[in-house]
């Protein structure tokens, strides 16, 4: 059976068309960053939504506050973008979306970039901000970690640095379309080339090389998770599109969790591309997807 | 002399650009919406500030809160889009930036939209606002009014409404490419045409038949203000770009201020097109528009 995309989701395509269009013409990579802003634009306004930037443990922060929400459960949100572009703003509605359907509230993390500040900043900034919420009262077992891409990479490797520091750990983990091979090794990478509207192998690589940095191993388990233990790890939930280059990277995470016997789900929506949520509520493969996330996640974090 | 517009500053001109070329495309009002509400991206984010929704006396709104800003000043913000487009959203970057510069909060109205809810919706919900901010304690002299187009006009005629209602007057009043002519005879409807990268004369007439609706009167001076006798207003500062069709009503408007014995300033900025002012800290001509106005009414607000 075909099925047919949506208008609106053929907008993510378009994006990463005219992202990878572009990659090579900025003047510096503030304007790449800058121009990179423009992500935002493919997720509407989810309303009854309040920000408030914060300071979360050193790391600029903003929370994002659905009207009558369950306060004290949370959203620890990790953006995507490569870990040198994407913000806490271009992935302010994505989030939102996601509080606003689970009545919760989000933090997302601005935390440092690559180049400028590569591995395993992130990972620290991303552990002090949990750390900090947890300091403010939140309980881990009413947290759940999400990210999209690097993102997705922040939601593995930073419980396992919590799980190895003696951290309780949260309630769930849902990586959306995640970046795990730092190695560039995945079949999807090679299989996929030409669908994927965005990547190109060479570029995955070229970004690995800039979070990693000179001195940098790219079979660390805390940059790169598939060389991981993942014992002990509370549930998993993958998303991430058939035309992907980086498909491979969620399914081989999925079958370490399970040979690890983390309790892991993980959905392939086919012919969809990276980050395809970005578009809820404007596309129905989009909010689809979302729902089956929101489904999951609310009885863990004891929602009904 | 000829001066040359900066790359950023042209992003305006492609947005109207592609608003006009699918302004017959929509399936729908809500299709041509949600397509305005890639307005926003025109503008990068201010950061700092936090974002409030509110029930302002009936009104939707949101409130813009810069870090350690003077809560107790307000700027009270009516966003264009020809009253039947735009949003407390796609404004939502362009005000704060304003308010994070004046040190100040802003209060962006959602006021309903045309043809549903023809004039004078826009009007009654605007005023109802400003009375509910005075409810809150808010000092007259503390408020300013700002808006863009249609929103210009509002800035106009809701001081023209609470004079006349006996209510105390904000202490300044913004209005940027203003629109005021609901008869579409002005000059710079002609002899911009082809300039102006967003308007046709019939598409404004058009737009104001939608306003007023099959019964309204386009010299109502509520409506149109340049039927209104403007005596005893708060000083007025008009901006507009040099290409507009909207020019002249910005430029008649001065004229009436000024005959009323209004305090009134007008800047024409040559080349620029309709609210360019969108661009402000990502163009240098939008930056500067904006510290023009930032600097003219600080005072007027006692800050310093």
């Amino acid at each position: 059976m075909m099925t047919t995309a949506s208008k609106p989701i053929e907008a993510v395509g378009q994006w990463w068309r005219t992202i990878a269009a572009a990659a090579n013409q900025h003047a510096s990579l503030e304007a790449a960053r800058d121009f990179g802003e423009g992500w935002a634009s493919l997720t509407p306004e989810p309303g009854g939504v309040d920000y408030i930037e914060v300071d979360a443990g050193g790391v600029p922060a903003l929370w994002v506050v659905p009207k009558q929400c369950a306060t004290e459960r949370v959203l620890l949100g990790f953006h995507g973008g490569g870990f040198f572009t994407g913000s806490m703003y271009t992935h302010r509605k994505l989030f939102a979306h996601f509080a606003k359907a689970i009545g919760c509230r989000a933090l997302i993390l601005q935390y440092r970039y690559a180049p400028e500040n590569p591995y395993p900043a992130q990972l620290n900034d991303a552990l002090n901000a949990y750390t900090w919420l947890l300091d403010q009262g939140i309980m881990a077992p009413h947290i759940a970690f999400i990210g999209d891409s690097a993102g997705g990479n922040l939601c593995i490797t930073t419980m396992l640095l919590a799980r190895d520091r003696g951290l309780p750990l949260p309630a769930a983990a849902m990586p959306i379309s995640p970046w795990y091979d730092m190695e560039g090794v995945m079949d999807s990478l090679v299989y996929n080339q030409g669908k994927d509207l965005l990547f190109t192998k060479e570029w995955v690589q070229a970004i690995a090389g800039m979070y990693l940095g000179a001195q940098g191993n790219p079979r660390d388990p805390y940059a790169n998770p598939l060389y991981a233990d993942l014992k002990g790890l509370p549930p998993i939930y993958l998303q991430v599109g058939g035309d992907e280059l980086l498909l491979n990277d969620s399914t081989a995470m999925a079958e370490l969790a399970k040979k690890a016997g983390v309790d892991v789900r993980i959905d392939i929506f086919p012919g969809m591309q990276h980050t395809f949520q970005m578009a809820v509520g404007r596309a129905p493969e989009a909010t689809d997807a979302v729902e089956r996330y929101v489904a999951w996640v609310k009885p863990k974090l004891g929602l009904v």
